[in-house]
């Protein structure tokens, strides 16, 4: 089934308390296209790069399947690039540096061939950016989004229109109660839910994460990962995951969504083990459906008996 | 099958932001023998109060079939006292007063008829106090400890003693980090786990709660309670309710163990819907079986259909 993905390709320049890298392949649309391309063989991506973009990195994405008619390469300038570091426990980042480029006019132009596309994941650009996606589809099956605190605090109104306008919202813990002013992760659900979308997913880092769907709770265990390497891109892997899953099995019932979560979960987790999307270039369906069952073992209450 | 409980007697003055209570029945062995009496019978109580212990709390604990032979009661002074008041998320407690009366000099006299106590519960206390308790019983099936960060700090020689004599401690995400120096909680249960204790209970309060049994780690989820009315005796309440089953059922299988922790996240949560002990006064086998089957639900990850 068709996946379109829409979001940021970087460089990323990442420090972390295991090591440094100055110059790694990032973005968005990088890390959701890498794990969907696990699931679905149709994967469209629509992305800007710019004229410093590597010859390797064009054809890692060519060898995993995903097209890149989408994929603009603006030749007056450089691609997106972003400096961090992570703090002793990788709970916190600082930048050090964000010089957009070519991402700065990025316009996200959908080729007609992707018009028809199933299901689109929206990566975290600009709400403004998202909804023009939306306007170029032709009514897809299923379309998730991400955001991030930038854009609840700088863009209120644009960001509330397309969370009006999706299937499904993904954010983390900390971007819920900013987003909702709740603190209770329960109540702020509730809040985003009456913003329109009907399922939705809070991540809580090492803590796992909660599905919001039909009614009904789940909540998702993370994988005890005493070496979390990396942490980028871990947020990107999970909507990466989820979506791919969702389409390749084009079930939508509270059921298939939870193992949804968890084929997310599966994928971020391989993600954090090496630097960048390096842990995402051989991934083998035998260790993806290896990783489901760890996590089923992991939180499996037993039946009672006495 | 026999339990004992060992650990403090109070009186509570509670404020949380939905309300306030001046003065009611509270201290660890009070939650631990409470929850441990709806899975066996033979709860066996050892503590200290004081002169004005009210009549009605003892008819509390005789109704629920505790054993009160090891109840002193100290005619020279009144009973513990403490008195705090919770933050508006709940997750800071500020003590505003604490009168150790009779407790200060507790001594834990273990009636012989307590001796040959099979399930031995030994509640938050000083742990050279909980090392005398040990050294009063005959070779107990199992035996479960808590602590705290102020003999982590206060007490570090003792508190390793006791740790090395127990099948199992409980503590809290804070407190695991803190006797460990690890900030990464599965490296800071491999350092408990070499300081004797064959299991560990890891709590993580609204993230739920781990164990690490037999080599095998089990991620519990919590309960999504929305309303959280007094945290006071959540801890104490999931300690109750884990050896309670566990000595109901005599089985420490790691798949029993797993059960064991549902049934004190169980306790504890309803524990937290009302203001000190109050909801644990009158609950059901029906509400504690339908409670478990919620956790169930919750965390139950489908198996892979293609």
């Amino acid at each position: 089934m068709s996946l379109l993905v829409v979001g940021s390709m970087a460089y990323d320049g990442i420090e972390t308390p295991f090591g440094k890298r100055d110059r790694i392949l990032g973005g968005s649309a990088t890390y959701i296209s890498l794990t969907s391309s696990y699931f679905v063989k149709d994967v469209n991506l629509v992305g800007v790069v710019g004229r410093d973009f590597a010859k390797e990195d064009i054809e890692l994405f060519r060898g995993k399947g995903v097209s890149l008619d989408g994929l603009q390469i603006d030749e007056t300038g450089d691609t997106f690039f972003y400096r961090g570091k992570y703090s002793f426990d990788l709970n916190n980042r600082e930048s050090l540096e964000t010089s957009l480029n070519v991402f700065e006019t990025f316009d996200p132009v959908i080729p007609e061939l992707y018009q028809k596309s199933r299901y689109i994941a929206l990566g975290n650009i600009k709400p403004d950016l998202q909804q023009r996606v939306l306007d170029q589809v032709e009514n897809p099956d299923f379309v998730v989004m991400d955001t991030m605190n930038f854009w609840i605090e700088g863009m209120p109104a644009e960001l509330r229109t397309i969370i009006g306008n999706v299937d499904m919202l993904v954010l983390n813990d900390s971007e819920a109660r900013e987003l909702t002013g709740e603190s209770n992760l329960f109540k702020a659900a509730d809040v985003i839910m009456a913003m329109g979308p009907k399922h939705l997913v809070i991540k809580k880092g090492e803590h796992g994460a909660l599905l919001f769907t039909g009614g009904e709770i789940f909540s998702a265990p993370a994988l005890p990962l005493v070496d979390i390497f990396d942490p980028t891109g871990a947020g990107d892997s999970f909507l990466g995951g989820f979506l791919g899953w969702l389409a390749y099995t084009r079930n939508h019932s509270t059921l298939n969504m939870r193992r949804a979560v968890i084929f997310g979960s599966v994928m971020a987790s391989f993600c954090v083990e090496e630097f960048g999307p390096d842990r995402l270039r051989n991934l083998t369906n035998d260790e993806i459906f290896a990783r489901y069952l760890k996590f089923q073992q992991l939180s499996q209450i037993p039946e009672i008996e006495e």
